[in-house]
């Protein structure tokens, strides 16, 4: 082996999206890629040929106490749920049909057995669900949970749906509605503040979020469903769309990253994105704009895909939204806002090491 | 979703592997066993038909900082060689080939960009040493740097073996040496300690370990090898054990996994367990018995397989050693002394939790 470099960059120096470019770099040089490889990393899962003109997908999305979810409002069940059902959701953003999975639990000694317990009921909740059955994992020590999930699903080669694909003029469409997760994550992170900073009892009831009042939103957080009724819908009205990508990190960063892997641009219409009574309320409490929220706020688990505009009537009108379109690659992304100016779309979603 | 149990059992008081069967049972309450499933939780890999005779298999391996491995003595390609090579070892130990592998990374701060491309080297070495390919991943932040890895494997059906299968007569065999790996902990661990005690130089170096004279015990440790040669050596010469399990955990607790799996018992001969002479130099050092260190080390990644004595002769002799032997279950797990003497040969092996 060789030493390593002396060098110290830090990774926020370069980014979350700028580390997996250098990463996937150091995979690249050292290795072919195997014949039956139809898709390595760059997607939302992975493509390879298994025989019979079949294919698995495989997706890996980890869960770290702390960054990605907070003990103190995020029962253990939910967790277990949240773990499948976002890996379920990249499945599913390939027009595959979950089979396996795989986990691998980091359980710190303030986690009893019951809780662990808890934790593996909601992911076999959400394994029947959706179709799945955990076949293998580990299980081992560590400072702080940390829950990694494998998801393998199966399709035939001529349904997946890949990020590329898309042409000019196709219509962007999302399913369900944007912002709404986010907005449950700040409804969430309010009463824990509340009820941390103490008092009276006046004063914080006043600080504090109703959580009944957001309870959609705060579902939508803690409890995540992956599309596949909507892939299913399609399957049945003999739709496939050219390009698709889950929205995990939100709209505006999912929307570059189909444009890019199109080799073309995008325009979105901020007046048809679809956004919840509760991500209005969220967004007037917490002073931010709606849009924010539905353009960056990230976890909605939504599906945003191109189809050309002569299948958009084969679907079932309540199972999706026309947000935009595809253009050409000069345009750029861009946003028009309802009153008709076209500004730049940043592609900033999350950003774990931002 | 239904409230979580209010009792609180620490996860000590019953065990890692009291813990998985708990998790197991959770999960077999809850989901069907899919048809094309072979094997599910319970041996080195899962095991599933993909169609035209042919399975896959899939594993998953966690390395925690702190629990699994210390940043201060492991070079980050190194480990990243490790979480590759261990997970691999479970395929092996399928007797089926690596193909593709995942990888979700969590990363704390004080990890540079160069040292997470030089973990990502060290992986991408192991790939291309044992012919497979890294598919996809996740990258994200976190405390303490965890490294889960899957990986998938691909096997005819017919060439699969597991745990379970041996017969009352077989032959128990381990490839390689027992109780090296952990012989390099120990002197990595006291280089550590001599290291952090300071001194004046002359009482410090007396206590540390001259790590040249371990050269082969700590690269058994940093830099564990899987067993595809020895596989690929049995279909060359067309030999197929009747059970089969990698040696992670020590051969103490190995040998009970296949002789519980398989209904027998088993009978280790201890004058027979191949030790490698540091182990038996670092036994000295830390006044331990090689025996001990061979039996409940763990991290050989050697393989523990059972033949009958009729398949022995068609193997290179110089690709395993016979340990002991298959018998009534009626007789239990024993270790038979050299001096003749019988002893229960106790499971104990490395548990996280313990």
């Amino acid at each position: 082996m060789t030493p390593s470099s002396e060098s110290f960059t830090p990774i926020n120096q370069i980014g979350e999206f700028g580390l997996i470019d250098r990463l996937r770099d150091v995979l690249a040089a050292a290795s072919d890629t195997p014949e039956a490889l139809i898709q390595g990393i760059g997607d939302d899962a992975a493509v390879y040929r298994v025989g019979d003109g079949r294919v698995h997908v495989v997706t890996t999305d980890a869960l770290v106490e702390g960054v990605h979810f907070d003990r103190t409002f995020t029962p253990m069940r939910y967790l277990g749920w949240k773990a499948v059902a976002t890996n379920v959701s990249d499945v599913v953003a390939m027009n595959a049909q979950p089979r396996y999975a795989t986990v691998a639990l980091a359980l710190p000694n303030s986690v009893s057995v019951e809780q662990a317990e808890a934790l593996y009921g909601g992911m076999a909740e959400a394994c029947q669900r959706y179709g799945l059955s955990v076949v293998g994992g580990d299980v081992t020590a560590a400072a702080r949970l940390t829950l990694s999930v494998t998801v393998i699903g199966e399709a035939e080669e001529s349904a997946v749906v890949y990020r590329r694909g898309a042409q000019v003029g196709d219509l962007l469409c999302v399913t369900g509605d944007l912002g709404s997760a986010a907005a449950g994550l700040k409804v969430l992170l309010a009463g824990k503040q509340g009820f941390e900073a103490g008092g009276d009892g006046e004063s914080e009831a006043a600080a504090q979020p109703n959580l009944t009042d957001f309870a959609y939103a705060v579902e939508r957080q803690l409890y995540p469903q992956a599309r596949l009724d909507r892939i299913r819908h399609w399957a049945e009205v003999g739709v496939r769309p050219r390009a698709l990508i889950d929205i995990s990190d939100g709209l505006a960063s999912e929307v570059h990253h189909l444009a890019n892997a199109s080799g073309h641009g995008a325009v979105i219409e901020a007046g048809l994105l679809p956004i919840h009574v509760q991500t209005f309320k969220a967004a007037e409490r917490f002073e931010e704009a709606p849009l924010s929220l539905a353009l960056y706020g990230g976890e909605d688990y939504e599906l945003l895909f191109a189809i050309p505009e002569s299948e958009k009537d084969k679907m079932d009108a309540n199972t999706f939204a026309v947000v935009g379109q595809v253009v050409e690659a000069d345009a750029g992304v861009t946003l028009r806002m309802p009153e008709g100016e076209v500004i730049p779309l940043e592609a900033r979603g999350f950003d774990h090491f931002g």
